[in-house]
């Protein structure tokens, strides 16, 4: 008989994971390649190191190795903010009067406030270590932006953030916290590169977008000596790198005899889900259990529930390579939602791959229905999730409420990815009772749909 | 042989304190008793149930048992943030190549940011048992006043908080998270109470005051039915709830076999500071250990270094009972300053007469120099520090740096009592270089020292 699990189980630190789990391994179908835009080819090693890190690339092609370790360096860092907690929702389960068992894995215990640390750490570090000074990356809502700069102060590189300017002057908190780190944050458009200037040329006054915001850090990246591009969500190793979220669950719930009947995750880029699904998914591919995995994307940019899967740009500067992925379009513009980090219209490669297998359910939930359940539990549990994080704890608490119905104790797990600190203006609006939702019309989406490309690889070119 | 200790050491749940420790029941020489300001008489319980709940008077008046009991219900509400971490800076200690081993007690993972939680629990849930519906309280920067809407939310009470008019506008944030949780924010001076309405009447436009705000505060609870006022400093029952961050720390070090040097912490109000050291006092004042136990204030507000030890009102709207304490007088106006927690006028009486007793020493920091080593400590440590706590920061970086020079390898151990997320306004300045220090002259303090009462207690009326 296995002991009642504690309210917070915290893994030792010999016991932290030495080796990252790689998905695709066990994936029967593995996600189409990327794609050269202009030659319509598989982008190969050569494509994306002059852009990426060459250990990162390594990773981003790998879909052989169960397992790749993770370097004692990266595993020292992650000492200063991991193990993170694994939380048996005691209060939560409490005041729903639910038979489920409610469990959440909580990534916000760390300055950058989220999960974005885990790759941070680790593609600074794979920086370091091929002799590269400075990284770049874009920024919008700043949790990314911020992760990177704790990351290349750490392992002393130097850093250019380019920061959508409307964001750094409504979030100038977050650009301090970059700065205080030692990062250069440049509002985007800029003068410093090509792109910002045809930009600031075209647009006077525009308060910029993460397209352009990416356009930039690529360029800075290629233009400059010893210097790559850093992104922090959607690319296959950036995935990889968060499964220490999933491993790290995985051996905590297994101390107590415990495996989940559900996993959910709240999907932006999705790598924060995939990262959690990942050891999970893994065994379910092999037959092992059968955990249902749900995605929670929001109503207001439903890639997941109402996208196409098809190739599509990353971006909305149309200047990376082509994923195949489920998209809006890499036009579409989502209503103004507060969920800053979930505003994407694609969705991992590899989530996109498994959801289209059949192996994921994706739910779109409402930003006021959100909301309802940060605040009860924040109440409860104490801590004030990030509006991102919020969308799976909707939906646990709907599956809890569900077991209640049915009378069935189920087990929950979600991944809590961050603190609200810094999304405070959302939370005024929630208060103040003037937040509105959003859900994209049929005409919207038809929009969005217009701006993906048309292409021998999607068959209409 | 010890083993190595890891980086963070986290107590298991059965390892939580279930007592905190009354440090007055080893003082040799008890602090003298408040007085009531008319009479000059001490103050009894009868004195003090009218304004705060009983079980806190109780406490507060309680010399003798060196154990009280932490009820289980307030053990269970702090399993939602506690056991916190005691962690060994080994990314600091490489960063100042010292020999000394240094330690911190980091007790700001909880959305309060803040160590001011573990008194906010108790004082919420004896209200709640004492059959009160509601409490009041006031706030300045914010962290007192969130930590009590978190605990009032938790245990089902109506919560009343008189913030600082100039504060809730500068920090609307602040005020955002303490909405959240249900508490009603009333900028102070405001027109539900007698005295903001003479205070609005007289200094019309007026920003407010932490003194103005607590004669609100107090003056709502005892016209209101079945309400008491809540304070999260200065007085003996919050030194009490507060050591709990001691007992853990203890514990902690002693599996590994660890006694310290040297026990620093930031003092405002005292209450962390007294907390931390509370049970290796306790060991110190029965000869038990040679440990060095060092206060570190602001030097805009030195109220160790440069007050005195006299009878003087707790606020600077003199409402209080007298209290003997380090004081600069309760008119005495802090330069600004942005540590905000640390800009009291006097001093916990337990610290107070322990310092004036000798077993402490008090260090006065200079602001730009806390914020060199906040940055210092940041980039090491991954966890950007509340001003306060890097009051602590600092002292424990010079003292490591001593050690450095003169080739010992002291154990340090310091209170790190929470996060800077809100307080990025300040890193701002020192970021942009516009930070200055101000440090009292002998006319300001004169003209501090000029409102400290003159009375039968002062030996001067």
């Amino acid at each position: 008989m296995a002991k009642q699990i504690p309210y917070k189980v915290y893994l030792t630190e010999e016991e932290m994971p030495e080796a990252w789990y790689n998905v695709k391994a066990r994936m029967k179908t593995q996600h189409a390649p990327f794609l050269n835009p202009a030659t319509q080819k598989p982008c190969g090693k050569s494509d994306l190191t002059p852009v990426f890190c060459e250990e990162c690339v390594e990773q981003e092609l790998n879909e052989k190795d169960e397992y790749i370790e993770i370097p004692e360096e990266i595993r020292s860092f992650y000492k200063t903010f991991r193990p993170s907690p694994l939380v048996r929702a005691y209060f939560l389960e409490r005041a729903l009067s639910t038979p489920a068992e409610i469990y959440y894995k909580f990534e916000g215990n760390n300055t950058s406030g989220s999960h974005k640390l885990n790759s941070a750490a680790a593609q600074a570090y794979y920086a370091k270590k091929q002799g590269l000074t400075s990284i770049t990356t874009e920024t919008g809502a700043g949790q990314w932006g911020t992760a990177l700069a704790m990351a290349a102060a750490f392992f002393g590189l130097k850093l250019d953030v380019y920061m959508v300017k409307i964001s750094s002057e409504q979030k100038p908190y977050r650009k301090e916290v970059m700065r205080t780190y030692g990062a250069n944050v440049v509002p985007s458009p800029s003068d410093t590169t090509e792109a910002g200037r045809r930009i600031l040329a075209q647009f006077l006054g525009t308060g910029g977008s993460l397209g352009c915001a990416i356009s930039e850090a690529v360029e800075k990246a290629v233009t400059t000596e010893n210097c790559r591009y850093v992104l922090g969500s959607v690319l296959d190793h950036v995935l990889l790198h968060q499964s220490v979220i999933g491993l790290e669950s995985k051996l905590a719930l297994e101390k107590y005899g415990i495996t989940p009947d559900i996993i959910i995750g709240c999907v932006g880029g999705g790598s924060n889900f995939g990262g959690l699904i990942a050891p999970f998914m893994g065994e379910r591919l092999q037959g092992k259990n059968e955990i249902e995995f749900i995605g929670v994307e929001p109503a207001s940019c439903p890639s997941l529930t109402r996208g196409k899967f098809v190739y599509d740009f990353c971006d909305s500067a149309k200047t990376t390579p082509l994923a195949k992925m489920y998209t809006l379009g890499c036009g579409f513009m989502p209503s103004p939602n507060h969920a800053g980090g979930l505003r994407y219209h694609g969705m991992s490669p590899i989530v996109s791959q498994l959801y289209h297998d059949g192996y994921i359910r994706a739910v779109a939930a409402e930003q006021t229905k959100v909301f309802d359940a940060a605040v009860t539990f924040a109440k409860c549990e104490g801590i004030l999730p990030a509006p991102e994080s919020a969308h799976a704890i909707r939906v646990a608490i709907d599956e809890a409420l569900a077991c209640k119905r049915e009378g069935k104790k189920k087990r929950i797990l979600f991944g809590l990815t961050g603190t609200g600190y810094f999304d405070l203006s959302a939370y005024k609006q929630y208060n103040d009772g003037t937040m509105t939702d959003r859900i994209p019309t049929d005409a919207d989406l038809k929009r969005g749909f217009d701006t993906i490309p048309r292409c021998p690889a999607n068959g209409n070119l």
